[in-house]
């Protein structure tokens, strides 16, 4: 789960990000951006209730669940941290300047990753992962860092990823009266769009310039609106990257398993006006990294749990959401295998998004499995009905709220209703192909344009519009082969849903088969080329409309179905469950009070526990691995083949050295690349995986088994500095430390 | 699901048939054998309750319940058909002599189909799809038949089918108490150990000689065992067969679609002693075929319903058996697309899997979906209740059987505990490859043969053994390079599901990844070889034990642990739901009487029913097409072009002549290979489809939208004429016909 979210959004195309839940290609809209929003409401059953239900007062507990002395998982505000319950168990206090450091040293990769600032010459970290799209977009057929690593062993040697962003947080203000205030008494089609005008305009108003990215941002499913102003860096460039065989030593097999042994590290430097940025905020480095027991502390951007939703969204979530997402994946792994066959430049090419498909697959299979345990739906239907009896027992309560559940089921039937074509068409599920993303961008964008800020379609409001162009204009390098591959396959999952003989299939295909359009389409599109792209987002509607481009043409035909669909969704799914999810955060906030975390929402979090192992159907796991081990585990045979570089370091190596750890932090998708901090705000680790039993955590913590996974610090300066002499991001570090 | 269970268990490999619920792998056990029905009850939740719910006097209906007009459907036994019903709704009651004549005109194809004996000569009507496998097997890279089509011009023409079984029903026997008589007050091992000595027993008494074909079936969950006898004719000819691309007009994307214009037909021949076999029985053709409103009678075998299911049972289905498998075929989808992509030669060896494997995906979906309609799922739960409460109101009764539903659903959480390794090692999901399927039949039949009939693995008893060896010594081609492709796929799910730590993974592979040992395995065997197979079969367990041959070393090695994991789920699973299983018959028995038809079980059925369209989304869809529409609906573009010889004889064939349509009668997957026939037993058509609403038929009969889908008699006689000149077919109809 840490990787999933994290690692998919950030490094695979609209389609897979789309199907996963989050977005970023070439073209697509950022992941913050309404348009996957909305799908995602489908994807992710849309908000209700806003606390976890396990950790409310009267809540009962999962038979799971954590023995009284265990920490009970939560990922916190950083300006609602639960101080006096980390100085009760661990005898240390963050305090508000502790927590705004930590705030102001840790940044959010606009993908879905997390990452920590550690020199003040704006040097990053980050996975491997969470950079492995740009990686492979700066590879050749004849350079291929993926396979081979790469080190920038000067400054100049620093190149620029296609489109990576990175956003510091730095200032946070409630509007909750505001956005409330405008919505009052309206419900449907009217709460929505009177909503999304507010927050467009709120929006807007603050962010004054590109370089200011702005997010109205739903906490407690809608009990709170805060408004996020970042710092948004779109220069970023590579610095340095192992082997993809030892950042993802033991591959998909060992994925979200412990025990470990990865390097899954990635450097990368924020540059401003062509220099590397000066940061007031990072971390320091700690001189030995942790030990058992020793208290951890885990700041980044969980991208999303469903801990709080009712019982209807979870069925939703068990019967459509899941199993549909891996239906495709299971084939496009599949199909993805086989291509990679087809020669050495095939299987580079394809490589990042198959990482991202057999990711996606272990994590959404593991998260199915979590909602098939009778003990954790018993749980979640007891707590349910007791805050429904709660209500019930209140009449003023009862008449306001009551209704909410069975609002927000009947809207969970509309939805599986309509989960066909708004996938297909709205989602992008049916065009999986970044060519078609420039397209449907460019034809949606030049159109909003001409609309006032206020009613435009959420991803294409002013504030947003920096990485829109940022995609359209992106330099990454797009594949004909494999594009028509992914368009091919996606494109008859399209026509398989919808049936062969819907109006919208014979709109967009004709008498042609999925492979002939696909074919055609890619083949006699120009978009591919910059300049053009850059000439239709420049002469706006008036030079899109014009345009005989087949994609353009394709994005434009299909566009008012999607639209349509679209609309029906947001205005009966979508406000539905916004507005009766808000009703039950109220209920909630009346029946247990405040003092609970809400659920992850890609906002900034910060989590707290220790080194600690588990117990594995009888045996205890240890909390820490050690670089010995990798060369044990392995084989020589991909997935478990170590780098050249690594055999011939062996011996330089010390065994002994911790490389993986695991701790008690509660952690999910999108914490990828996060630092594991002490409580001196130092480094020592770096989150990379949950163990498979985290895969439950989108539903409930429990902290007898759901463990981060980590890079030790000492293991990352052992490998840097033996096997990769990387002896200048080495002196970075250590000056950074010495400050 | 009219196609799949037939399709799919006869014409593909083991892997494939495993997954789906039938087996027939060159050297897979047959799918009657317990190897099979053991998985099966893991796939299919063993056996339970002896009656449709929907039927049962006191049941709620279904809210898409027919209405008083509509037939309820039911497949019947010939035995115990409600002639009665028939005659007040239509005006004939079919005697006696009337069934009699239909059963042995009937044949079984041993895979999974059904056919027709159509004259005096043998000469037997089928689907194409029935016949696709032989028709691959006996293409090569240069005759490819399945593209081309064959027709035998004599006689001598005719070709043996490398591994097709026929079976003519000739005798039931009711064996009820003497199978109940034996295990009377026994459980779990015991229970089932006795049962399957006592059914060998009395399978090894009847089957007199290799021609005949006993077993002893399970009807009404326990509630009655019949013994089978059959002839068995296992020298079957290819006679006729069109191109694939009409037989299979509009492809996948048109599967379980109304309206159809597909010649989905296949002759074969029944040999005896190297000369076409007389027949005594057979159906003569009917002059016009049948018109709308027309009663219409289906004898045939429907493989399996789970319309008497727990609601335990069939939320096994949902949640486990129906996902685990979608996941797996979609996966192979994938891998099949891609790999037809080699290369010409590629496509042809891979085509008949793939199809198999599309049509299962389409027909698994389907049901899904079904178990997923809240309304479906309410109503069986309310018959539960309802028949549980009258249990409850009879303490004899519920001291005896109030227990049954509870144990039933502690068998299915069992069930899922162990899922994983059933299936992967004794299933046989791990394992897609026809070679290690004939290695584990070399390893198992020669050791189960050194111990005694009664306490053998049900697959080898003695009157099983012909079609064991029949398998053994198939003489179908065997392609390396598709053999690699399915193993390693397979091998690395196995890896997958059980996780790279586990013993058995590292006991089957070492060090080795998927591909290398899949690679090694069908490089390295000489099973290939069907002399090596021979003596091996013929050296018995010695011979076998001393065998060095890799993929028999695997067989061998893997096979302990198959073994236990079958004994765990025999004992805990299967035992416990066959014994609560026959308790809830009894009381189904006592509360609602017997006039009710059992669930199928591949034993012969007959269904009645009327030519009729159905209202879908407010239209109405007529229930005949005409060979116009086909040409109308040609693309030029697979899956919807027409073959060279439909459009060169465009002009010859009358545009007007029925070509498909669809009845009421209520089928399913088994049924694929029919004959309709009309109340003079003649044949008016061949079925070989249901449409999509059909699929739900699995777990309930909606009278209203439930069709089936078959090729009219007068659009095959038109075709057999005018577009294949087939005069000798022809002349041999007409001939029987004028009898």
């Amino acid at each position: 789960m840490s990787r999933s979210a994290a690692r998919i959004s950030l490094t695979l195309t609209g389609w897979l990000a789309a199907l996963l839940g989050a977005a970023a290609s070439a073209c697509a809209p950022q992941p913050q951006s309404s348009c996957v929003q909305a799908p995602q409401a489908l994807l992710q059953p849309a908000a209700s209730t806003p606390f976890s239900l396990l950790a409310a007062p009267g809540a009962s507990a999962l038979p799971t669940a954590p023995a009284a002395a265990e920490p009970a998982g939560g990922m916190w505000l950083l300006n609602a941290f639960p101080s006096e319950q980390v100085a009760r168990k661990y005898g240390f206090s963050p305090t508000p300047r502790w927590l705004d450091h930590v705030r102001l040293a840790s940044v959010r990769m606009a993908g879905g990753c997390s990452g920590s600032i550690v020199s003040p010459d704006g040097l990053v970290m980050t996975n491997h992962h969470c950079a492995h799209h740009c990686i492979d977009q700066l590879s050749t057929a004849k350079k291929n860092y993926v396979e081979t690593g790469f080190t920038a062993l000067a400054s100049k040697d620093e190149v620029r990823c296609p489109n990576m962003e990175l956003n510091e947080l730095v200032e946070i203000t409630d509007v909750t009266q505001r956005v409330n205030a405008a919505t009052q008494g309206l419900t449907g089609k009217q709460y929505n769009d009177t909503q999304k005008g507010e927050l467009s305009k709120i929006e807007k108003e603050c962010a004054s310039a590109d370089d200011v990215r702005c997010d109205v941002v739903s906490l407690y499913h809608g009990g709170l609106y805060h408004l996020y102003k970042y710092r948004r860096f779109q220069d970023i460039r590579l610095v340095f990257a192992p082997e993809f065989s030892i950042a993802f030593f033991g591959g998909d097999p060992d994925n979200f398993m412990f025990p470990r042994y990865d390097l899954d590290v990635s450097f990368v430097r924020i540059y401003d006006h062509d220099k590397p940025a000066r940061m007031q905020q990072y971390f320091k480095w700690s001189a030995e990294g942790s030990k058992p027991g020793e208290l951890t502390f885990i700041p980044g951007h969980p991208w999303s749990t469903s801990r709080d939703l009712t019982v209807a969204e979870l069925e939703y979530v068990r019967d459509q959401h899941l199993p549909g997402r891996l239906l495709r994946l299971t084939e496009a792994r599949g199909v993805l295998h086989e291509f990679a066959k087809r020669g050495p430049e095939q299987k580079r090419i394809s490589s990042a998004t198959l990482f991202g498909v057999e990711n996606g697959v272990k994590a959404l299979k593991g998260r199915r499995e979590a909602l098939l345990d009778p003990a954790l739906m018993t749980s979640k239907r007891a707590a349910e009905q007791s805050l429904r009896a709660r209500v019930a027992a209140d009449p003023a309560l009862a008449a306001e709220v009551g209704g909410a559940w069975d609002a927000i089921a009947a809207a969970q039937h509309e939805a599986a209703e309509i989960r066909k074509p708004m996938q297909q068409l709205e989602t992008g599920w049916g065009f999986w192909s970044d060519l078609f993303g420039c397209a449907r961008a460019l034809v949606r964008s030049t159109q909003e344009l001409t609309v006032p800020n206020e009613t435009r379609l959420r991803e294409y409001v002013d504030s947003r519009m920096p990485a829109v162009k940022q995609q359209i204009l992106s330099t990454a390098p797009i594949y004909d082969e494999f594009e028509i591959l992914t368009l091919s396959l996606s494109l008859s999952q399209l026509r398989e849903e919808l049936g062969v003989d819907a109006p919208i299939v014979k709109k967009i295909f004709g008498k042609q088969s999925p492979q002939e359009l696909a074919t055609a389409l890619v083949k006699g599109t120009r978009l591919k080329d910059l300049k053009v792209r850059r000439a239709l987002l420049e002469g706006g509607k008036a030079a899109v409309d014009a345009s005989t481009d087949p994609m353009i043409e394709l994005a434009r035909r299909m566009d008012p179905d999607a639209r349509a669909i679209r609309a029906r969704y947001e205005d009966h799914v979508d406000a539905v469950v916004k507005k009766n999810s808000e009703l039950i955060a109220k209920a909630r906030f009346k029946v247990y009070g405040t003092s609970i975390y809400p659920d992850a929402t890609s906002t900034l979090r910060i989590t707290y526990g220790e080194v600690k192992g588990w117990q594995e159907q009888g045996h205890e796991v240890a909390p820490i691995t050690k670089i010995g081990g990798a060369f044990e585990r392995a084989t020589g045979q991909a997935p478990f083949a170590l780098p050249a570089s690594w055999l011939s370091a062996k011996d330089k190596l010390n065994p002994a050295t911790p490389m993986n750890f695991c701790t008690t932090n509660d952690i999910i998708g999108g914490n990828s690349g996060s630092p594991v901090i002490n409580k001196d705000a130092e480094i020592v680790g770096l989150v990379f995986d949950g163990n498979i039993h985290s895969l439950g955590g989108d539903y409930a913590f429990d902290a007898s088994k759901n463990r981060a996974v980590a890079l030790h610090s000492a293991g990352l300066l052992e490998a840097l500095d033996k096997v990769y002499g990387a002896k200048r991001i080495r002196d970075e570090l250590a000056a950074a430390r010495g400050k």
